[in-house]
């Protein structure tokens, strides 16, 4: 019966995690349509590369969020059950009419029944939950170390919102800190580590032990606490987040343009040019471009050959990272359609 | 592209696993179905108790083990998946119909299509992958500890199938190792480690970094191959398990028929007898026969007023253990009609 | 300076820690020595085999504890440390005597001082404490499966003190279930869990962030506290703990002496029978004692061959289990005489 | 005697670990040697601060690898230990003087002797050793995180050498990757996942199982083999890594200077201005140079009430980076000394 009180508490925790996976795909689906168009430079590795979009950005976390609903409606019915089997499982305390009795009392629970059970409902579903928390978790983690990289003061293309009681460095007043990604990142860690004792818990001997109870005391109000209280700061995060177009200008043209130069190398091949001249005359050019510290555009509209087949204007055009984002914009409005009936929450 | 070779491999790991818990599964329900009626002692922390039945107890392994056929079907299509959106995502250089092209091509490799993605696939969906395989190598830990436990010297009710060329000790021919299932338990240790592993690479930094990398090339083989062994080990273990029935006998009468004393209690209270006389007089009568080390159906014959109420015929019948399954056999039998659809494998 | 703080956290901690590992080895010892020439059966792969002593197996746990005591005392000048390095680890506000100053006040507040530092103290001295502790209580849920397993109905050796306030089922009055030993085993995996979030802790960018902060909130307070708990938990366990001569000594004799089989063989072989036929002869013989739940000594005594070579008195001599512990007894005097002094707890 | 095979695979594996810790700190040292005047931004939190030294930053590095030589020593003689005690700890075979002759054995062997054990060595002593190899690894993670980092485009400090084979992208042949930073950072989640199951094979049932041995065959060479690998890489990183001191003045100078404002203040308060005055003038200076993108020593050389107190060139001194290092290089130099006697290898 203790089993069937968790599986209780279990099914109102999933509803208040639904909530606010929603909540969060919510705001990141207003991000992502809000900054559709908004180009930014991508960054694999750590360096610097071709454009993306912002919106593109929020779109892919609010495809993975979608994701973890889905797994919630998944496993619910696992996760939220009760058992009315007696004292080991066999009802001999029931009467005849054990099985029927079972099903009608957790309907009226609203809980799923086990099919069969001995002492304890099987374990593999709690765990089940956990790695659901987990999953839910590292996904947030992953967020917010990129928002403490983008907020870091080289980049500094966005910024966690100044709560009205938050004071700076005194020194140094200008300082914001990501301190609320920070959390999120280390409480993250918290949570996965319950995910190695609740699978431990299902090992139980026989028809059960009593070791998963002093464990599960622990780690399912910390885990179901601290994933609702990740999803709440992330929430805030993602809604108050400032973002600086004029830093994310700054760094799609760090390289001067280079990051944009293979269209030119596929014109200039388009235009009649040997593709391996071309190919040596771009390269040639950006390093040039990043050695002066001056615009590739500049470099090569002084290129005698290059000027031969292409405008200045043209030149422009194809190193311009707006012109630079493919289907973008249409991979994120299709994912808008997909996802928004599920930020319907009433 | 190299993640959607990922997902073909994926696709084809998830299918061979499928299979083997399917077989699995038939095994146990032939298990079940062949132990329906066969009474033995349940164990809760290790001390023997009320009666339940082996059919009980594979069934509700085969119920385990339905659940993860069920859950390997819900995560197929976000584990086998493919991407072609150029890149970092944006699909820039496959020109306008990129999308399409997406979808019909992960169409043709039998794989779900991204909705969204940046240079690579979002770790999430494998994390799932590997916290799946943790909890189906979990519940054989759990199987295996419970036949090194039943396979104990003291208690003694099934055994390994020795194999042909396995010796026992030159000096203790007897011995019977369960080193099958202690492997499993051993391997379901390692499996359960990659999860972690699994999930901080999804905490990959910007559009990507490479440290999954490294990492997957240790963790997917490992926790595919070990998970694929472990169920075939476990398959012939439960196939090759020998049952033996005068132990299980033995140890359900351990106790001198004290395990199926309330039912003694209850029969006295409905022929008349003050519940609370009924209790002590049951109580005392089971510690008699403990430390008498005599049947508890002798102890109560004998006993006045229990005489005055019941025959030794009936107070036998009430301590028979096979008089005290509740509804366990039709409760396997139902799971046995629910999955046995499963096991139909070609 | 928080860190300081904490540096004087652990530094009680550990003393805290400390005292209760000495406890328990104190009674370890006791047990040992109580226990010196109890002889009993092994159990590998959960079958009987030849016999030990009670007094070896308590010798190795303490013989445990004793290398925890060890690795504490190793790691303290590590773990309980503080820093005075300013802000950032230059030292720049402190003047000119930074380095002494620091020295001095740590000197004064017992702690170790760092040599370098950035803003917060390295974590990979935090993260030994955890593995410490991780360690230490894994030897407690080593201890506390043998107990369980002890205390099992079939093998019944050993019995966790019943508390005053404890009472048995209620229609099963004799039970009794190892719930102290369940709960360590259970709180084990818990504290093991912090391992990992502490090494992560390590992983801190730059000069410092902040997702240490949230996690260790947590898992200080945890990892430290349940520690402490189930080390008290198996003091008390182990002081209590009930030991049933007449069922080690029924188990002992299980096999009907088989187990004690190899010495007749090297006494024949020694007396002059081929080996082989030696071998073969304890081989049948044991077959047949078990087979036929008689003695071996009997069925020994009753054959021909060994008959020639040995008295009924010899082969009684050969298999008498008290005869077949080599040095266990003189190991253990050894075991004592070395941790004993550390037991003298103040 | 398996085991002491294990103790002799180990005593050679701690030894390699140890020539490898040792060269690595080799590096750092030289590397901390020839930045020890080098002045950079202090970053926490992601945020530029106050000024550090690259000397004091590698210097940090190299004490917490020399903490590793120190653990290393001290856990030789608990992890590289050999046993002869029989099959089950009594030395029932070995005769009376099976204590002696295991002394002798081990010392030949170069190993440490068991004092007592049953039929296996306890695996807290191997636990140790795998957890000692997640420390260091962890230490590698965070130092690979850092270079990641600092080679980020917009900060650009360092850069791995780039390999004679190594080719950049085609169209981006400037883009230099973190490759082998990521390489660590990636295989140290899988020497850190090989603690738990490590810590789980301690808590084997009874005189012994096997689930240690299915599970030691893999995790014994992965953590260890991966551990040298990673030491390796990451002394090839370290070795080869190329500072940028252009890059790394920039960054210092990234706020304009704000970043050392507190010295003006205090300088200001001690001439005799009001301390809440002088924090405000700075404060408000901060802001403008910030806002308007000039120095901070033109701002306040601007400001009526600083220029009576300051002249220009005493501005310029107090918000000089190198004016702003504390004890750093006296620091550094005090590790240097107590740790370059480690590196003496033969």
């Amino acid at each position: 019966m203790l089993d069937t009180a968790t599986g209780l508490q279990l099914k109102q925790s999933l509803e208040l995690i639904d909530l606010k996976l929603k909540k969060l795909l919510t705001v990141l689906i207003l991000r992502s349509n809000k900054t559709i168009t908004l180009v930014c430079a991508v960054r694999t590795h750590g360096q610097i590369g071709v454009p993306t979009t912002y919106g593109l950005r929020f779109a892919i976390w609010a495809s993975e969020i979608g994701r973890h609903i889905e797994r919630l409606n998944e496993i619910k019915a696992r996760v939220a059950v009760g058992q009315m089997t007696g004292a080991v499982g066999t009802q001999a305390s029931l009467g005849t009419k054990g099985i029927e009795v079972q099903e009608s009392m957790m309907s009226i629970l609203g809980l799923s029944h086990v099919d069969v059970s001995n002492q304890v409902i099987s374990r593999d579903r709690y765990a089940e939950y956990f790695m659901f928390l987990a999953n839910v978790a590292t996904t947030l983690d992953k967020i917010g170390i990129e928002i403490r990289t983008l907020q870091r003061t080289e980049i500094g293309e966005v910024e966690e919102a100044f709560g009205k009681h938050q004071v700076g460095s005194s020194t140094m007043p200008h300082k914001r800190n990501p301190i609320k990604s920070e959390q999120v990142c280390g409480l993250a860690r918290v949570i996965r580590a319950t995910v190695e004792p609740a699978l431990l818990n299902n090992t139980l001997w026989d028809e059960r032990d009593l070791t998963n109870s002093s464990c599960e005391r622990v780690i399912f109000p910390e885990a179901s606490i601290l994933t609702d209280h990740i999803l709440l700061v992330m929430i805030n995060v993602l809604e108050g987040l400032c973002i600086r177009e004029d830093r994310i200008r700054e760094n799609l043209n760090f390289l001067h343009g280079i990051n944009m130069a293979e269209s030119v190398m596929i014109e200039l091949t388009k235009k009649g040019m040997d593709r391996q001249e071309a190919h040596e005359i771009v390269r040639i050019s950006s390093m040039e471009a990043l050695a002066g510290k001056c615009a590739l555009a500049e470099v090569l509209g002084n290129h005698q050959k290059v000027r031969e087949l292409l405008t200045p204007v043209e030149i422009g055009e194809l190193l311009n990272p707006d012109n630079y984002i493919g289907t973008a914009v249409r991979q994120v409005e299709r994912v808008i359609e997909k996802l928004g009936p599920l930020t319907q929450v009433k």
